[in-house]
């Protein structure tokens, strides 16, 4: 895998960081070099831009993007590249996150966001991972390998219960 | 009052105009020189900036901005300017306008938008007017005569019930 | 600036004051002179009434209201002023303040609310800055500071993110 | 009964009153003096203060209030009586009454409104008539015998369904 | 004032007791004898209709129902009375009170249920004493009293913040 | 299988009626006898705990509800009887079922009504089916031909769409 | 009653464990031998086919899934048995169960889920009890006796606030 | 670009075609051999299984799935294959599209879906060629022009609006 980063992980705020580590983490885990980015679409719009055109030039697969409230960051981002952007809508303000789900989800045609669970940055993780499998086999054959571990943990923990 | 645009509406795609077409028509009833827009936050977010921006010094007082689903325009705009924008959260697709309503009102602080009604595009009108007022007394006392002819449509809606 | 009260922040009870405490901080910190009421729309109806029509003499020229549940604040202080009026949502209570946002946003047509987020008191005194700055040029240039400042924040932390 | 408005109905708008019809007719067949008014919360304030505080002291018993979208009407004319309010939530606009309903039944201590369903004209009038059967004993016997008729129209169609 | 109860508050569950009590101290501190009772429309339906038929007869003027979830009480008394039943949704469970919020007011037209905002206990006594001040003269005036008391506290609370 | 009836399918209105039918053919269509009742948990309760009780002692083994808005009508039922109770929430006003269906699944600990979907009158006789079975095998049997038929029926539309 | 398991409990996730035990505790108190599981229908889907395909051959009558967030748990247990199936939407993340509520009971026409309220595990339990009471009459009589209980313990706590 | 398919459109029911259909159309503009089947996860599950294992071996890089109510379609897909699964919720049934989203969006860790739109079809379909992009350079030159041609129409409409 090249060490230039191919995953970006773009969150809205600093007060986010917590809800999206576990899905830097899983991409780390992979192996896979991943940016991380503290950018806002409504107070550096123009850092966004260049941003997202900058990355795609050098090689950045996909943008894993994460906000609150009226969540604008990966539509914005989505705006201005035609690699897949991942929305995470993350909970945050009074409206516990339907606000941000709803602010990410429901795009109008032309402009796809892929939108995660509320707070779902591991699943945005491996969404990426899902895509990039392709142009990195190595990452096809781990997200094979983590789903044998997956159904491993539930049997054990089944087991556990049934004693 | 000058002839070049004091108000500008932008909506987001041709579909809103017939919700928005009220809002316009009273702006130009006060006699308001008023630049109406189909500019996209994510089709044409280089066209929105650069529009915004330029209004902003030719004399644009207001921005008001309409969009459905996932309503991103009004917070783009404002993320371009720091002249007062107004959202018209419009009713479209599925979700029947909560999407825009959350989208355009749970701004961030720093970015706000001046929100109205779903639909509202009426009362988007009226607000810039007010919001002018200081700019264009003419406006200023325009108001106040609208309002005594709102008190009289009522009172005669409510005469002719009684009868 | 003028040494009598420009903005008015009403709020509907004691309780709201911790929500709308950043609001009013922010109005300070730019040297706008900011009157806060507490007036209850069900419990003093005439004095919200006397005190915003003397208010609109003796020189507001935006009213800010927050009001939880069902919010009527904003609503009848607009009724009773063709000044713009700023509504904040306050989350109390079980519905935590999508009541309120639905009370302050849907007004009917002729009588406008400018709607924030819930809890957004700062944005409803960014917004008020931003109506008034044509009447206070200072205003307007701080407003821009503050928006470079706010760049300068969100760059920082995204420096710090990279290490 | 007095020849006298007992009870007042007063709604927003002239559109409401498809909706609010049912009730009224049916305040007159149990032969209720009713009043019926269109007086709006925002565009008409002092109207419904004055209507409220005199018709209090002429002798209406009960106020029914029927509004839509941001519906403050019940609130606004609860300030201004310590008679019993009772309110309508009307399904108008693009959130379909949930909006009314929030703004009706979400009162602040001290200030109540009796809710009834979305539209529920009918049952605003029902309540009404519970409200005034103390002092009107012809009343009380009617509700009975109307609950009677209503067991009666239940099982003609329970009997008509069985065949 | 009568010895014998005016005003019965029945509660669905023993867990509710401590949103309901100010609404019950609210009636006392009135004068109003006031009967208090644990009973469940799903686990005790026969002696929710025996008291409900008896306390009608006994002089119970207004029945008070509070109920969580899927709230069927306020509804279940009003089945066997045409005295005034007035609901309280009690916020309990994960829907926080919208589940019995809209099994209290949604009622079908001929069975009205006057219904106040989730845990709202005051304003179901404050209706309550309103709805019975006709027969009880002193309740009238004591009402007038409490709102003049409202408005000083305010007023007071208004004073103190200016400061 | 017996001539007498074995489920009841209770409706609140006779307006439900159509929505509870496809139900009720479904039902027939398995031979299986059943009683189709219109009561109302709010006008006829008597009705309603009569025919329960009633009906339990002359062998209905399994009860269906269907009312709208704030639908009581399967916990009424469900508080009579230790036989399942199946409970559909109709679509009926103006909040399209979200209030019935609150109203019949969030029953409190120690009186279940099983909740279908909304209008979901098919699976409530699926599900009537698959409690019943035990007693009469010869349901079981055709519970399992009709998934098959199912099955077979997806895959002719799959079939005719790939052409 | 037989010593092989007649009800199953199936759970989606270790964390789900707190939430069902109340159901679990139930079916235990009545004696009813509960076989209980945690599988995942999205980790272990083939896993859950062949439990529930042995289940129902080796006797089990009722399944019973609790699963939260986007709960196809019950559904997928449902789409391999024509066996009684419980669902009970589990409150986890930011919807607090609104989510699983919705993936539980919207279940299309063919396929049912018997559902109960959020978290309502005693009720997925009592519901089990009535729907084996046929085979297993000392469960009828036992669901007799735990309803006089309930009322019981409901006047007892009426007896003791009425003091 | 291979003839044998390259994307699967799984839809749940053949009443979804019709909002589907421009996501087909689209995939077949893009000249991208596309296999649509109708397979239902609830009456289907073996098929769905055997459909997604064999389809991933013989090329399938990305798997649409359009399902309506309880939408268990996508998350059963994702747990039979690793490869990037998009759900589109669609809107039918009472609840409109808000429960199928929830069903397809909320999913768990572990098994991701890319969720759009309620009805979103063309976007599902955009994303899905904006993840192929690598494996089929035409695709990602074809992404970038459609994005100049979505900019022209909006020009051309914004044009229009103007004269």
């Amino acid at each position: 895998m090249p060490e230039k980063p191919v995953v970006a992980v773009i969150m809205g705020s600093q007060n986010d960081y917590e809800k999206v580590e576990p899905g830097i983490s899983l991409l780390r885990d992979f192996g896979v070099s991943t940016q991380v980015r503290i950018l806002s679409a409504h107070r550096t719009p123009d850092e966004v831009k260049r941003f997202v055109q900058q990355g795609e030039k050098q090689g950045i697969k996909v943008f894993i993007c994460a906000a609150g409230m009226a969540a604008h960051l990966a539509g914005v981002v989505a705006s201005h590249t035609t690699r897949p952007v991942i929305g995470i809508p993350i909970s945050s303000g009074a409206l516990n996150g339907i606000d941000s789900l709803y602010s990410t989800v429901m795009m109008p045609p032309g402009i796809p966001v892929a939108t995660v669970a509320i707070n779902g940055s591991q699943n945005a993780a491996y969404l990426a991972l899902e895509i990039i499998q392709d142009s990195f086999p190595e990452v096809a054959q781990k997200l094979k390998d983590q789903r044998k571990k997956m159904v491993k943990k539930v049997l054990e923990a089944d087991k556990a219960i049934q004693k």
